[in-house]
C-alpha cells in the first residue's frame, strides 16, 4: 500500500464524511451548480485548486448554507459520503486529466468521477474506460443552460459508466431544469462520451435553429417590407403556437428592445458578422466523418463563416447589385398575409427536418461507437434549461417514446402529417427566396433534404456512372441493390481501363 | 562517416549516374510515368521495393526504351545524376516516411524527394520541414488523370521546397497534359504542402461539379420529361459552348451507352448510391475548420451520403408522396425550351460560384500556412489532364493573370457580367425545383451563396443579438465595424447576465 492511500484510509478515519456529493472548480457555473444543489436538499462539499476561492465561496455566497469546503483534495475524498460522487467543472481538456490523477490515490471501487465541463466526446470515451479498468465510474455530462441554469434549473445530459446512474440519479434530476408538466430534464444518456456527444449535437441544433429565424426575419424585414414592431409581433404570435420556443421568446423581445432616446430597436444596430465557439463546427465535421447528411448545421456554420467577412461582403454589394427581382413582388404567393403564414409553415418544416438530421446524426453515432441511446430521453432533456428548449420537443419525446426504434422523426406519424401539411409553404417560401435574392440557405437545404429523402429515385446514378467512366470505381445495378456484386463497364469502347486522356479543353 | 555513408559514396564512385530522375514504386501510376518521361527523352531508373517486379518491368512494358533498373536503394542513389531527383509512387503514410529513411543515407546536399502519391497534405507539411533541415528538398506533387492520365499526360500540382522547381520544371512540364494552346499543365504551387492541398481541393471542386450535373440531368429528366436522348443530345448541345468540360463530355457518353440487346441506357439500370474515397470529405472538412463557406462542396458530399441510404429513401418515398406539386407544370420559366436554357445558365452560375468558393479556400489556407500560392497557375494546371479540366478554367486563368491579388472570382470582371447574365435563370431553377420537389442542393446552395456574398447586410445581426442575451457573448455595432469594441446588453432588464431559466416550454 502506497503513503498516500494509507494517509487516505487513516484521513478518512479522522474525519466522518458527511457530504452527498463533492464539486471541483468555483468559477461562477461550480458555484451556481453548488447551490442549486443546496437548494435541493444535498450537503455539498466545494473545492478549488486556489483554495482562498473555498474560504470566500463559503463566507459570501454559501453563507447561512449546509455547504461545507475543503482544503486538500485528500480532505475533500474524506468528507465524501461512498460511494463518492465528485462533480469537476473545470476547463475542457488537460486540466480534467490533471485532477483525476490527483484524485485517484484517495478514490475507492465503485466511486464516481463526473465530468460537467464542456469536453469533446472522445476524451470522454476514453476518460471512462480508463478509470472503468481502475474500478471508479466516470461520467461525461452535457450541462446547458449557462450560469443561470446552473443556478436554477439545468439541462443535464449525463453519460458514461451505467452503474454510475443509480447513485447520481437523485440528485441530478432534482437539480435539473422541469417542464411544464413536472418532468426533469435529465435522464441517462447512454454509454462512455454519448453526453458529451448529445451536448455537441444540442449545440449544433441551436446553430441551426439561430439560423432559420435570422432567415425569417430577414424575409419579414427586407421581403415583405414589415416594420420593426410588426417583425416582434410576429413572433410573437408565432410564439403561442406550435413554434413555441425559448428562442422565438427571445427574438420578439431583442426586435422590441430599444436604447433610451433611440427609435430604431438596438438589433438594428449590431453588426451582422456572427461568432462561433466551435461546437457547430464540431458536429457538421463528425457529420462529414460520419457520412450522415446533416445539412441543415452544415449551412448554418457556413452561414456565419460568410457572415463574417463584412467588408468583403460590402464591396460585393455594389458591384453585384440588381442581381435579384427589382420589385419585391410576391410571385408564388397569393398575399402578404398568406406569406407570413408560408414563412412561419416553412419555419416549423425546417425545423423538423433539423432535428431529424440531428437525431440520424445520433443513430449513426450509436452504431459506431456501440452507445444504446435514450431517444425519448434525449428529447426530454432538451424540453427544458437550455437553449433549444420548446413545446416541440414534447412532440418529438412523444415519438421516441411511442418508438424506441424510429428510423427517422419524418417517418412517425405526427411529424410525416406535419411536415406535408407545411410543405406547400415551406416550397413557396424557397422559390419566393430565390426569385428575390433573399439568402435562405436553412430553409432551403433543408427542402433539398426533404426532397432527396423522399426521392425513391436520385440522380447518383449518373454519378457512380461517371466514376467509373472515369476512375474505374465501378458501380452496382438497380434491380440488385446494396447487396448486388460491383461491375466495370468500358464505357467508351476504346480500350483501356480509364479514358482520361481524350478531352483537350 | 557511417558505414553507410562511406559505401555510397564507394558505389557512387563504382557506378556512373546517368538517370535523370529516378522513380520508386512499379505500380500501373509509377510505371506509366516512367514510361512518359522516356517518350520525352529523360533517362528514368526505375526501382521497387519487390525487386523482382524491376526485371518483369524492364523485360516488358520497358523493353526497348532508355529505362534502367536498380535493386537496392544504394544502387538507386548511384545511378542517379545530381542533384538527385527521386519521385516516390507508393501508398500515401508510413510507406512514404519508410522510403525516405532509406534513402536518407544516400543523398546529398540539394537532393530532391519528390512525393507524388495522394498524401494528405499536412503530411507534406511536415516532410518538407523534416527533409529541408538535412539540407535535402522535397517536393509534395498533386497528380491527376489516373492511370492512362500518368501514361500520356496528367496534371501536376508540384509544391514543397521553392529551390526544387528549377530542377524538376523541364521534367514535369513536359510530361504534363497540355492546353489547346500547347501550355503545360504544370507550374509551381507553393511552398511545403501546399501541392497536395491543391490536389485535394481539385478533388472537392470535382464532387461539386458532379453533384451539379447529376441534379440539372434530374430536372431535365424527371422535371420537363425529356427522353434519355434528348437529354444526352442537350448535354452534347451545352459541351459545344462555355460549359464544354471533360465531365460534360462523358455524361453524354454515359446517357448514350446502351448494353447489346437493351433499348435502355445502362445509366438507369444502375444504383443511384454514390460511393466517395474521401477527399470531397476533407475538402469540406478543412472548409469547416478555416471557417471559410465552401457550401457547394459541403452539399455536394452530403448529396452522395443521403444517396447511400436507398433502402431508407425507397420505404419513405412511399410515406411522404405527393409533397411535391401533383403537376410537372412550370411556374415560374415560360417554356420547356426556356428551362432548357435555365438550367444551363444556372449551371454555369453555380459552376462560378463553386470555384470562387474553392479559392476563397485556397486563399485562406495560404494565410494560415504562409504559402505564396499561384493562383493563375493553379488554374492553368487544371485545364488539362484532370477530371475537372474545360474551357472554363482558361477564364479563370485569365481573371488571375489580369489580377493576382483578386480576392475573389466573383469580383472579376468577366465573372461579374457572366453571373449576372445567369442569374434570372438561376433564380428560376432553384424556385421551380423548390415547388417541384424535385431536390437541387448544389444549385440552390450557390444561391444562397451568392445571394449571401452580395448582400451588404445578412440577418446575423440579430444571431449576434440572441448570442448576446442568452449567453452574454457581446457584439459589435454596425457603425463602428468589426473593429468596434465588443458590447453587453441586459435585454431582458432583469438583472443578471443571463436569463435562462424564464422559459418553461
Amino acid at each position: 500500500m502506497s503513503a498516500t492511500k494509507r494517509a487516505a484510509q487513516v484521513a478518512s478515519h479522522i474525519i466522518t464524511p458527511k457530504a452527498d456529493v463533492g464539486l471541483i472548480g468555483l468559477a461562477v457555473m461550480g458555484q451556481n451548480l453548488i447551490l442549486n444543489m443546496n437548494d435541493h436538499g444535498f450537503t455539498v462539499c466545494a473545492y478549488n485548486r486556489t483554495t482562498s476561492k473555498v474560504d470566500e465561496f463559503l463566507a459570501n455566497e454559501a453563507k447561512g448554507t449546509k455547504i461545507i469546503g475543503a482544503h486538500s483534495i485528500q480532505e475533500f475524498c474524506a468528507k465524501l459520503k461512498r460511494p463518492r460522487k465528485i462533480i469537476l467543472l473545470v476547463k475542457a481538456g488537460s486540466a480534467v486529466d490533471q485532477f483525476i490523477a490527483q484524485l485517484e490515490p484517495y478514490l475507492e471501487k465503485g466511486d464516481i468521477v463526473i465530468d460537467g465541463g464542456n469536453s469533446h466526446y472522445p476524451d470522454s470515451i476514453r476518460r471512462t474506460k480508463e478509470l472503468e479498468k481502475k474500478g471508479l465510474l466516470f461520467v461525461g455530462s452535457g450541462v446547458s443552460g449557462g450560469e443561470e441554469g446552473a443556478r436554477y434549473g439545468p439541462s443535464l445530459m449525463p453519460g458514461g459508466s451505467p452503474a454510475a446512474w443509480p447513485h447520481i440519479k437523485e440528485i441530478f434530476q432534482a437539480i435539473a431544469a422541469k417542464t411544464k408538466e413536472g418532468e426533469p430534464c435529465c435522464d441517462w444518456v447512454g454509454e462512455t462520451g454519448s453526453g458529451h456527444y448529445v451536448k455537441m449535437v444540442h449545440n449544433g441544433i441551436e446553430y441551426g435553429d439561430m439560423q432559420i429565424i435570422a432567415e425569417a426575419y430577414d424575409l419579414l424585414k427586407n421581403g415583405l417590407g414589415l416594420s420593426g414592431d410588426e417583425v416582434a409581433e410576429t413572433f410573437e404570435d408565432w410564439n403561442k403556437g406550435e413554434l413555441d420556443s425559448f428562442l422565438i421568446q427571445i427574438t420578439s423581445e431583442i426586435l422590441r428592445y430599444k436604447e433610451p432616446g433611440d427609435a430604431t430597436p438596438l438589433v438594428e444596430h449590431i453588426l451582422d458578422a456572427a461568432g462561433q465557439k466551435g461546437t457547430g463546427k464540431w458536429t457538421a465535421i463528425d457529420a462529414l466523418d460520419y457520412g450522415i447528411p446533416v445539412t441543415l448545421i452544415g449551412e448554418a456554420v457556413f452561414a456565419r463563416c460568410l457572415s463574417s467577412l463584412k467588408e468583403e461582403r460590402v464591396r460585393a454589394s455594389t458591384i453585384l447589385a440588381g442581381a435579384g427581382l427589382a420589385s419585391k413582388d410576391l410571385v408564388v404567393a397569393k398575399s402578404k398575409k398568406e406569406f407570413i403564414e408560408d414563412v412561419r409553415q416553412g419555419m416549423y418544416a425546417a425545423k423538423i427536418i433539423s432535428y431529424a438530421q440531428g437525431f440520424m446524426l445520433l443513430r449513426e453515432a450509436a452504431k459506431v461507437n456501440n452507445w444504446n441511446l435514450n431517444y425519448g430521453g434525449i428529447a426530454l432533456m432538451w424540453r427544458g434549461g437550455c437553449i433549444i428548449r420548446s413545446a416541440f420537443l414534447k412532440d418529438i419525446h412523444t415519438a421516441y417514446i411511442k418508438n424506441p426504434k424510429l428510423d427517422n422523426l419524418l417517418l412517425d406519424p405526427f411529424f410525416t402529417k406535419t411536415v406535408l401539411r407545411c410543405a406547400p409553404s415551406f416550397r413557396r417560401v424557397v422559390a419566393q427566396s430565390s426569385l428575390w435574392g433573399i439568402p435562405v440557405p436553412a430553409y432551403s437545404t433543408a427542402l433539398s433534404f426533404f426532397d432527396g429523402y423522399r426521392a425513391a429515385k436520385l440522380p447518383a446514378n449518373l454519378i457512380q456512372a461517371q466514376r467509373d467512366y472515369f476512375g474505374a470505381h465501378t458501380y452496382q445495378l438497380e434491380k440488385e441493390g446494396s447487396k448486388g456484386e460491383f461491375k466495370h463497364t468500358n464505357w467508351t469502347g476504346r480500350g483501356g481501363r480509364v479514358a482520361a486522356s481524350q478531352y483537350n479543353a
